[in-house]
């Protein structure tokens, strides 16, 4: 009681990825029914007498680290904490069909604000069919916290995880990246300006669709479903929330493999590019580092190129490679990089 | 953007199970698979081909609110998390087999601070043959949050909810009720007396019962599998979180049945009697409104009696009756009095 500990590492000079590689070694799975634990987008669970599986995942988003209430409206932000996780769910390429929700609260939020949030969550339910069945709420000492958890379902042989990735396949992502990070740009600089002067309103205009996808970002399940269509199971799946070098590079880390990808082939909305130039960025560094595009970065085997080719919502953007010869973005001008992670962690943030 | 919403009404004036039926209120389910949604100890899901029913069930636990660290050891506060949330899926006549956990920390936490909750964590995982398999792992602004997601198993003819118990079933309880909130009282105790001196040791000596029932309770997952030995299939069933008066109310609320308590009835251990006339509380009281003990309240057929009355963790304290009678207490003198829930809300208490 009362006690101090001598030793003390700081929690920054691992970030989040660190801290879970450090937790995850002490882990050790006992129940036979455990088919994937901690390491992809959700975890498998797998009874022998049942014909499907459960997949399981969850996220926490606190205030002030993952959403600023400035300028966040509490329906959208709970829309969008359903939307991630059913992404993640869509990444196991299962259907989501029950979230539980927990919501801490500080004693600045009133009932009509909590009523605003839930809205949000109950829209989201309802396109993505999925059931609220549980949850918690409790007091916060100071703002918001809502953690989610999705539990979705999958016939056994149909689910993916990020380690199928073999030589030869294609790698395809889905709608266009680096968007959801020049809306939060946009929404930055008009608190900037708002905290100057708060006489000034923010100057939204005309960029509707990049803040639509950082403030409501939706989770592909139709891409799923198309997929199943077209008779094509992806080898390796991941969705796309720290950005696409972060998820490339799980999926051939996981799948010991390298990649090959072409910057020319990056799907980059108009909008997104000629933001990005405005505020003198990269807009291949938006689409890489930039997260929160909740699109799923898949790979395929070359034979289902046909199947999928004509599929507009999906753009092939390179091909794995073997492990030997790295993780690779060849640029427009023809240089060659190697792709290094920089997407966003919470612990590395602070 | 940056907008103000006019009308506003606090929190606090309906508590965390007036939000809890406010926002149920909302709730469409949707999924056939979905059996039982918020309302019970936790959610109940049912895929038609597979021979066994999912339960899950989430707690969420914050720092100044659910937990004090200046006298809850990490390591303990990880083992009550995992327990708790066994505890829940008990409840459920069910096995709990994996938990996601997710973790917000602010910078006032080292990794051997996170190693030292993690130990508590894996230790409850190993005492309950529970895997780790997922979670969230971010920084907060200020505190810790704990958020455990538990997924059980269960057949399903095996499943109890709050809502099956009928007239003449007998009320049974395990263990001993109202030891955890003596525990807490001593810890209070002892941490007031530490900050007006900080020189003088904490008195904890000849309090471990009550004090290891506060910080390190355990989930009643033996009772389940006795109860499957003996044959018996309880009628109802909750856990026992928020005290007893608050679970029975429930059971009787979901179950459209009355109740009578016996006072001479209800197990309470020597310790906490003493300690209760020491701290000049009702030990009654204490175990009615205390909260916290995690032991199963369950309702059971009266031909069952004769197989559990040698079971000595099991105590029967009353018996249920017409919806008419309401929910009564009968005193050791013999009156009568209305049970009313008193228990912890996480919402009032601010």
């Amino acid at each position: 009681m009362f006690e101090e500990k001598s030793a003390r590492t700081e929690l920054s000079s691992i970030g989040e990825f660190g801290l879970i590689n450090h937790i995850s070694k002490s882990v050790k799975l006992t129940n036979a029914t455990t088919v994937k634990g901690i390491g992809d987008d959700a975890a498998v669970i797998s009874e022998s007498g049942n014909e499907t599986n459960t997949v399981v995942t969850t996220d926490m988003l606190v205030e002030g680290v993952h959403f600023d209430l400035s300028y966040v409206p509490l329906k959208h932000l709970g829309y969008k904490a359903v939307a991630v996780n059913v992404s993640d769910v869509c990444a196991m390429n299962a259907e989501a069909k029950q979230i539980t929700v927990s919501v801490a609260l500080s004693n600045r939020f009133s009932i009509e604000a909590v009523e605003e949030l839930y809205s949000g969550i109950l829209l989201a339910c309802e396109r993505y069919g999925v059931d609220l069945v549980g949850g918690d709420t409790t007091s916060s000492l100071s703002g918001l916290i809502i953690s989610i958890t999705a539990v979705g379902i999958t016939n056994k042989a149909d689910v993916v995880y990020r380690s199928g990735a073999r030589e030869k396949n294609l790698i395809c992502v889905t709608g266009d990246l680096g968007a959801a990070y020049m809306g939060l740009q946009i929404l930055e600089r008009e608190k900037t300006i708002f905290k100057d002067n708060p006489n000034v309103q923010p100057d939204l205009a005309g960029n509707d669709y990049i803040l639509e996808r950082q403030l409501k970002p939706e989770a592909r399940i139709e891409v799923i479903k198309k997929l199943k269509e077209f008779g094509i199971k992806p080898t390796a799946m991941i969705d796309v929330s720290d950005g696409l070098a972060s998820e490339i590079l799980h999926i051939c880390t996981q799948s010991n493999v390298g990649c090959e990808l072409y910057e020319d082939k990056l799907p980059i909305d108009l909008m997104t590019n000629e933001r990005a130039h405005e505020f003198k960025l990269d807009p291949t560094t938006c689409a890489l580092n930039g997260g929160e595009d909740y699109e799923l970065l898949f790979t395929i085997d070359i034979a289902d190129f046909e199947k999928i080719k004509n599929y507009a919502d999906v753009t092939v953007i390179g091909h794995i490679t073997e492990v030997g010869k790295g993780m690779l973005l060849v640029t427009r001008s023809g240089t060659v990089h190697e792709i290094t992670a920089q997407g966003w962690d919470a612990l590395l943030k602070k």
